[in-house]
């Protein structure tokens, strides 16, 4: 059937949705949820049904299709498309097998990961992989080949030399904002390290919202090459190149419940390392209360995954356990945490010591994961180019390289509104919430707002007198800032005892 | 927050979604899928975050909800409403306690199901709650919890009198209308039957798709009370009160998958009976090729926990094996069907065998499980009232009551366009598949279009030969003729051998 196009100017960030009326859906036998072919000249694409509620919004005879479908048939509104039902994709039925406990073949995993790369899976059919893969956790097998399945259904960045290197933080700290430190200290002792690294999603920063305060961060595949052919390094934004693109789908659908299978991180981690070319990467797996890993055991049990499905694809993984359990750095958001890697790379006095030893000691880890120097000595080495001023002049050339310039750290412009949070006892800091200075951080308008966030002048163990500063909120914007203290009457984020 | 509302003017028929702008989603802190709390005067509730792709659908300020939120709000284009970070709802971490394989309370499948039924679950999060069931099934104590909360969540018809009746099939065969049947024989007998149904999902008729064509089928509670307090009995559409809610929103979600979890089709089935105040319920599960229960320990197995959960929330319960390899009637369709039931009533010689025989038996068996006759003796009461005009003439009371009128079976319009199908060679009929069928009267328009469907000259077993007819598709429109023609022309659904 021949359908005008409408455009609903809607975006579901996944599945391809497609609205026709009442009326056409009977005329066809549609049901919401079943799926149509939809085909423009010679391009096609296949999108889940909805039905519009009356004839004002999608009347009869014309289809209302989502963003997403839109770009991909590269059609607007008033274009002519032909309509069919479609079958439902393969991979249900594998995914049926997976949910009764079956364990899957490799080219069942390929084709449930095409399915979803290709958004041809919707939210329930996701949610039912998911859950699956929870509840029926993937082997040894399973894992490398749901790994390989991601890499294959994404670009690669193809970078010749070895070893190619690469780091990954699972995440849950606060600020930690090590990876452009990391990455200029072995740019700068001569190793290839291209960095592709994501937005926040529930944090007050991610590397790719700090690198931006600084540089440009969203480049084509080719661009990416040419800067790493230049400087041994980048560090750009993952999600702008198409690297294991099912990833980011599968995450989507694990938010609601928090579900974290061992298999869909181990493997989503890799993919996109192996997508880079990379051959060495060292996993950062912060600990501790609030983190993503509460306990020694799964801790370990991550670590012999990672290394074993690392070797099955040909990467060497390091695997090291830091303190997850408060902020790690001063400055909290996109501008606060790029002040902070600067006064670091640049060895000022006012760098956070905890955000630069960390760096030290990542770095020094893969230095003698690489084999440049003997166990125990990498961190020398590390500190030895740090201050010798060779990482920063690295980073500013990445920085350049990456359309940016350099700046002074004492020139960047923070919030115009700060408001000082004072401790309202004496006594000895036990314990800061990352969760909650998250949240501080977010109210206050970060990552969205560069300049907004939250700047820490005490640490755990650190001793406090009544009335003084915790820490400063900075802000663009007053009414946020007064959310912000609204949300801190009832938890400041400190524990003073 | 104050928004201006604006109506999108879709219907999800399940999640409530609103959509905002993405700067007005920055300014919140708020992301795709999150949810929030929305209010106008005094009426409040939760819905789900999409976020608009341009300023153009929903403008900054505006904030855009999908039919089912309009409704419950009762909010027009243009009214003001003020919103809020609503909580996740309880349930959510319930639901993740299944999913890990732990048995849940009462209170928690409570909450679940209150929750489902006020919508406060997205598509992914009910996903989840199908899936931890379909792969931890539910115990006895959590099948019953589960049957309760599906009543308490919804309206109860409340009939005094004692023994009330129900019967269920849980269906897959085509035609099978013994509904009716069996209502108005009960019902002629003195018995209270106050019978709700459903509409057709994907057969060519539901009970309800059928007595429509001879009466209405939506009436509120009460008038549904009035009608069984008159007559008896009722031949009503289930999908206009709200009886157990939760049940249709669950099924939506196991669709994509075929989902079928013993608890949830157990307590969905229970808790309907139970809302109409059923004592005594004959479940009719059809077994066969093609139908919902294959093999035999599955149904022996299902038969058990019914009648166990049955005793449990005190209805007792009869489950029956049928023939469900073949369809059954000789009209599919809702016009069809609404005349095979005349015919039988009216004890005519057109009247199909089989139809006449499985509303006999089932009615037969309901007067020997409330003991109104020794075992072995049911059918020939049945067959007594249904031969003497008596089941006709309260057939005709209830259709009376219902808004309805006296038709005689040979006057009811059939589609004006027809198509026989005979068959390609002489033989004995194997098989004939009701899926195919099915789809088959689908195409020519049935439900919706109730003169469409499948009169059916053949049943198994029966000899025919070459060029003979096995079935004509009537039609009220000709391109669906023509489209059933094509269907047909791979698969006529009959096997002749």
């Amino acid at each position: 059937m021949e359908f005008r196009v409408k455009d609903m100017d809607i975006s579901t960030g996944g599945p391809f949705i497609a609205i026709i009326s009442e009326n056409d859906a009977e005329s066809m036998d549609l049901y919401v949820g079943d799926r149509i072919s939809i085909r423009c000249k010679k391009r096609k694409t296949i999108a889940i049904i909805d039905i519009a509620a009356s004839d004002t919004s999608v009347p009869q005879g014309n289809i209302g299709l989502f963003e997403e479908v839109l770009s991909k048939l590269r059609i607007r509104e008033g274009g002519r498309v032909s309509v069919s039902i479609a079958e439902k994709p393969k991979s249900i039925i594998y995914i049926k097998k997976k949910l009764n406990g079956l364990k899957l073949t490799g080219s069942e995993i390929n084709q449930i990961i095409d399915d979803i790369a290709s958004n041809r899976l919707d939210d329930i059919e996701l949610a039912y992989f998911v859950s699956a893969c929870h509840t029926h956790v993937m082997d040894l097998d399973e894992t490398v080949a749901l790994t390989k399945a991601m890499i294959n259904t994404g670009d690669i960045l193809k970078i010749k030399g070895h070893p190619i290197i690469d780091k990954h933080c699972i995440g849950g700290v606060a600020g930690n904002r090590t990876t452009p430190i990391v990455v200029s200290i072995l740019a700068a002792a001569g190793y290839i390290i291209p960095k592709t690294s994501s937005r926040s999603i529930t944090s007050p920063a991610g590397t790719a919202d700090t690198m931006e305060v600084l540089a440009g961060i969203t480049f084509p595949l080719s661009r990416i090459k040419r800067i790493v052919r230049k400087t041994n390094a980048c560090l750009v934004w993952g999600g702008a190149i198409n690297l294991a693109p099912a990833d980011d789908k599968i995450i989507r659908v694990e938010h609601p419940l928090s579900i974290d299978t061992r298999s869909q991180l181990i493997a989503s981690i890799l993919a996109k390392k192996a997508s880079v070319s990379a051959t060495h990467v060292l996993v950062d797996i912060p600990m501790g209360k609030d983190t993503k890993v509460e306990s020694v055991k799964v801790a370990r049990n991550l670590k012999h995954y990672f290394t074993l499905i690392g070797k099955k694809i040909g990467i060497k993984i390091r695997v090291v356990f830091t303190d997850g359990s408060q902020p790690i750095g001063n400055g909290l958001g996109p501008v606060l945490e790029a002040r902070d890697i600067l006064l670091t790379l640049k060895n000022h006095k006012k760098a956070p010591h905890d955000l630069r030893n960390k760096s030290l000691r990542l770095s020094g880890l893969i230095f003698e994961m690489v084999g440049r120097t003997k166990k125990g000595q990498g961190m020398r080495l590390a500190r030895e180019i740090l201050e010798s001023g060779r990482a920063y002049r690295k980073f500013i050339e990445i920085i350049k390289a990456q359309n940016g310039k350099e700046v002074s750290p004492d020139r960047i412009r923070l919030g115009r509104f700060a408001r000082h949070v004072r401790s309202g006892r004496s006594g000895r800091i036990k314990h800061i919430s990352n969760k909650t200075i998250s949240r501080i951080a977010r109210i206050a308008g970060a990552p969205h707002d560069k300049e907004a966030g939250v700047y820490l002048y005490r640490h755990r163990g650190d001793s406090v007198k009544k009335g003084e500063r915790l820490y400063t909120i900075y802000c663009d914007n007053k009414q946020r800032l007064t959310y912000a203290a609204r949300f801190i009457r009832e938890d400041n984020g400190f524990v003073v005892g």
